[in-house]
């Protein structure tokens, strides 16, 4: 058996650890002979190939990124794409099936070549924790501990200062990141796309930590919109607000929050640093044990579907449930937090 | 309303994190003055109280280690022991309840406690991960982590000196910081107490990984034993066997690889490193979220329950629950990880 | 006999490191009592003063920021401040000589007070390392394994979309935090403001790197100035140097170099983690032992003098030696780090 | 121009930047052809060679251990050993002169086959920072954050159970990290082999710490030995000074102290984790250097020198100044640091 492995979307800490379980019990138990694609999607259609071995995936579980490379070309797209393309290529290597690794996108795009008769085999993989199809993703859980060490650190410089801190943190369309990376740091106030706040209710949480004599702390989703943010805000005739504005929206917050309270705010935005790296120990392990199913997977023909983690266990589930509704922080989840700060 | 609150048992990262949880809550939401029980069990015995309040627990979700303090003492025993006196305590100070953050002997005190007529809610703790009552219990992350920390720096210097390195790692009943941690760091094998193996079995992995040229790693829970240790190895007339041992699992293990395989064998022992500093991400949030959802059960009046995670949500189980048999490593867990090594 | 203390500027690991030293030795060796004076500069002026004693310094030596707060104001302004109300409220409250502890700002006004009568002992701080008077200052190694660990992140990120990352340090005036980092992350150009180069200096390293298969990483400190930027630029017709630019030099060289070399290029500015948080082992001592050596030499009278690191011991030097020019990274320190690159 | 290159005894933090340094800067700059030897010594007797290029370099400097191998042997011992049968052996190969980098018996050897007729030039190389010839050895700083935050946890759990923490870090002969990681970690004494003290002096601290409210920390160097540890102990009656002991001095103090001080003790052996891992960045820039100037040093023929660091720079000294007495804690350093708890 002859099975290619690819890497889509965004990096991710974690993206080797599960190119390295499949590897290895592909190999050792079940004799899979693996295909590295290079770049993703890209490298399917290219037929950018190269055997991939054993010894390929040594010592891999620790190393942050993927060995695959990556990139977010679209399978249907251009002269060599779309499933009749890809079916020559893959038989003409004699590639019986592929395991795809990645987010919404790559999961849509391997359901839709699954659909049009191309085996596939999906491993979830999303920083922001967005999919539905999982408990957790890998790569979320070293998000939120980069994101909380940086955090740890804003709040010495805002104590021996006493500044309000602004933490902008990854999530364009869901709040995971800064809920849990915010509830873990003890931010005043966080700051997440599910649940628009406006600039008032902001303020007053900075204010009132302000008053018991703690450096506030404000995390925010880099999603986050303000309520209102678009009509209500020229009304307030706040100079800030009508800055031009270049950044994200930790430099919209805060000199806003700067001007409507009076205290020094500073914003800083964690960026790639939140992606990188070598994995923590939940994502290795989760990482791992995904890969080592999709192996399994691959043997028991368990096509058209990804593997996915459901309490403590691995199980598969169709690329249908991963798709559609974004996995965002739901109402109660976001309440709980709030009565730490709310 | 007036609520003890106590931590007992060994040490565990998200301890301090569970009583800001429930101080924040409690105190904003609720209106629940907080008692602080110093010393676990002996506290609550001695009336060795002090008033919790808001500005006590600032700060803490990062801070490891319980600023409560902890003790092993069993509330039953001594003059000022047992269910009549303590119901005297509590009722002379005017608490309502208490709530007893700690491992299976704490809640099982807890329930007799509350059999007898105490208002109890339990918040389990573990660092070993061994009640069946919780998905996953604060602590076993950040002590998974820093195993696997441990152990990446240890393989540098297995492969600088082609040696076979041993790290023996807690889990005196269970071996799933052994499992975790050996999974995220590519251990060769691992040896828990749920699994007896050979010593032939652990050579075997130790050569087989040498002669693939890597450093060959294995991790151990300190409650492993071989199998068949006390009858067989005597008859292999192997020396390292015979020598008198003060040391733990991995000072039995190491001198016998060495010896059977040939190549040198060095034992590192984590210790208490393991259980003590700042959380991880997971361990903060989870312990958070526990310490939220036990002042609420204490307002709903759930006494006799404790709070545990299942899945991503937290749920209220009985103290029963949480005790009798111990959350062993499952065989299907076991053989998952041995395909990386088996 | 009486002391005050104080912390000024911005805040830097190992703030708190020197309090405890002075504090300690000066307790228990020579029955000092210190008094900690709030925000610098601004809280002596106020005689915003409280008696700081050996228990307020305890387990002080990992945490980050400085407990006496810190500011920027200028104690010869205002109408409370200049030499003589500063003796006034110091005589009245019997404080016999104060221990500055900042950077050339601080030691400046402190030189200038001491020259108007009042004994000042000087303790050098600036987290860019650009004091001449001391071979290292505390703060700076932290903030190198800061970005030496993000840029480590980067560069997994770097490899797996095959992009060009460029990292922003600290350093306004100076290159040590990115000549240091940057040799330690393995940079393939390093960009300070004592070396101003031309954005096709910077685009060839890019490119040559590429070429190697290398993901380039650029660490830029954020007073580098491209060799003339002003003039030159415009004329070469590139899109992105006639863009709006509201961020630091890395959002300036991040289009541009991605326009010159058509590699995809991204840059994250490290901010404010850089100067927070515990401080490494090196700041720790380092800034213990100046903190040590403070209160010496206030015993021995050695007014007008800071305490500074030379080779492996501390020795004392007069102000004026801080002053003045500023410690730059010196051509035969930038030359030796770019045979690794240039 | 062709250069063997080796690393030997025991492995440390920094090695792989050292090679790096040299082999980046030898290559490109001067053309010089490297040569790697395995496993120190035993590659240079066995002419294990082979070549090492630019590319096999990449990406070392964050990287642990060394690529080389190390081993104890000594190039003068073996049928194939001595200066002849090595001279045979390089000129047989067209090798014109060695890089060596190891500790103090390395260059002893080095120094030899030097006097002998071998072009070598040293690279000092000592975790335990005790050559006279270098102000700072790279690999100590590593150890020295390791030993450091170990001891941050352990502190947390001495707090939370009132116990005493004994954690025995390396240093055989001198007491340089137990020194600086004590400094760092705030330790209530710290035992070095230059400075015998009595039992009854530690128990003194402990009491002192434990009566102030502290969890005791005791850092112990395992070179160190009690003061008239082999007479006088037996004289007191103590029971645990009686005990067979397999483990090291932690092992002998901890029980020593339960019984003089009644205070529950616990010991912790950091062992083989403060040699391994990715280097700091002090030490990574440290080796890099040592790497780059060892280049210059080879095309400037200062064969039969090392290369060494002197406040901050890099020189070049004769190997007879590294050799003879180690670098120990002066008393002046060891009372500098009691000031703090004696």
């Amino acid at each position: 058996m002859k099975i290619g492995i690819l890497t889509s979307g965004g990096d991710c800490p974690g993206l080797n650890a599960v190119i390295r379980g499949a590897v290895l019990k592909g190999t050792r138990k079940y004799d899979i002979e693996f295909i590295g694609i290079r770049d993703g999607w890209r490298g399917l259609v290219d037929a950018d190939f190269f055997p991939l071995e054993r010894r390929d995936v040594k010592g891999l579980s620790k190393v942050g990124g993927t060995i695959l490379g990556t990139s977010r070309t679209n399978p249907y797209e251009g002269d060599r794409g779309g499933a009749e393309n890809i079916k020559k290529t893959l038989w003409g290597h004699k590639i019986d099936g592929v395991i795809a690794i990645g987010g919404e996108g790559t999961l849509a795009a391997a359901n839709r070549l699954h659909n049009d008769g191309i085996p596939m085999i999906g491993v979830p993989k999303t920083i922001d924790n967005d999919l539905r199809a999982t408990d957790y993703s890998f790569g979320f859980d070293t998000a939120v501990n980069i994101a909380q060490e940086a955090m740890d650190r804003l709040r010495t410089t805002g104590d021996s200062h006493q500044r309000c801190m602004v933490a902008e943190v990854m999530g364009r369309h869901v709040g995971w990141i800064a809920l849990h990376s915010g509830m873990a740091a003890g931010a005043h106030i966080i700051c997440i796309p599910e649940v628009p706040l406006t600039i008032d209710e902001i303020a007053e949480r900075v204010t009132d930590a302000a008053e018991r004599g703690r450096a506030p702390l404000v995390v925010v989703a880099e999603g986050f919109k303000l309520k209102g943010q678009d009509e209500a805000y020229s009304d307030k005739g706040l100079d800030a607000f009508n800055r031009p504005r270049l950044g994200g929206i930790g430099e919209v917050l805060a000199p806003l929050i700067e001007e409507m309270t009076g205290i020094e705010t500073r914003s800083t935005v964690l960026g790639h640093i939140q992606r990188g790296g070598s994995p923590s120990g939940f994502d290795r392990v989760l990482a791992t044990r995904l890969g080592l199913h999709a192996a399994d997977a691959v043997v028991d023909g368990a096509w058209g579907q990804m593997v996915a983690m459901k309490g403590t266990e691995i199980e598969r589930v169709d690329f249908a449930e991963a798709l559609g509704e974004l996995n965002g922080v739901p109402m109660h989840r976001y309440e709980e937090a709030a009565a730490l700060f709310g």
